[in-house]
């Protein structure tokens, strides 16, 4: 089941975790947002085994999160840098520490976010950037996009990005049997 | 490694994947966020094994993000409601599409997060509730928290609760050795 792929998938999550979605690719990722680039010092915070660090860095460059580069000649070394696909994915990490802070930290956060030159902390929101809302239910949720397939339009409201017609109802997935 | 905890690290992030790390745990959610309740349902549409289904729910379950309740008495069967926690868990996984569609949907978006009322689409952004900015580099960053252990004192600069003094910058990463 780790080893299956998710990218024939077309739903946006599973593509983001056909990327992504293995722990070590995440903490990888999570220590990378924070300027580490060598092979070393990944292995030594994460104590990871030297094998399973090569392959899920490999997986990250050939998914377009990392770029491998060389920063010495002799003798050749590389370190792994963020492309802007990666760096995007910050959004995701940040998100995942708030809401584990909200939930999982009784003791108070060990991570938070800050503005670095207040230093006050931020309390992240997902919000749509044209109208400051915050993007949650009821106001909002997920529907079909135009490249979505039958199977996806069938479980999400489709809308088409011309048309202004609101969304059609569903029934509720534990009504349909 | 799949079976690994990351229960007893402290980073936020350790602490979201030992709940959901998992593709399918993933998945069960995006699933569980748009109504479905039901075992036959969830199996239906991930196509997964039933003890892996299982597992998983109850994995979900002892993490707090499903509750289990019983719907019916002859014969006696289940469904698995979102808790307060796992329903938090939206903006991760919108946040998850949203990166998603920037990335890896050329043809497309085949999902997308919709306003209800007016049918626009969202264009989801992460900011600071405070103030309304984007969090993003390099006016925000993560530091360590009042809980922070030693180590993550060393990774990330740290900024007590109470102070406002500013960050203190710690050297890059790839500078140490």
């Amino acid at each position: 089941m780790q080893n299956k792929s998710f990218k024939s998938m077309q739903c946006p999550v599973a593509r983001s975790l056909d990327r992504v979605g293995e722990w070590w690719s995440i903490l990888i990722l999570r220590d990378a947002l924070r300027g580490v680039t060598r092979f070393d010092e990944f292995q030594k915070n994460l104590g990871i085994a030297t094998a399973t660090l090569t392959r899920r860095l490999d997986n990250l460059v050939k998914a377009g999160l990392l770029e491998r580069r060389a920063y010495q000649e002799r003798p050749q070394r590389f370190e792994y840098v963020l492309t802007a696909c990666g760096e995007d994915f910050r959004a995701v990490i940040w998100s995942m520490i708030a809401w584990s802070n909200r939930h999982f930290a009784p003791e108070g956060p060990s991570l938070v976010i800050v503005d670095k030159q207040s230093g006050a902390w931020a309390d992240p929101v997902l919000v749509d950037r044209n109208t400051g809302n915050p993007l949650a239910k009821p106001q909002y949720d997920v529907a079909a996009g135009p490249a979505a397939s039958e199977t996806l339009r069938l479980r999400y409201p489709f809308r088409s990005e011309a048309s202004g017609t609101a969304l059609i109802e569903r029934p509720a997935p534990n009504q349909e049997q």
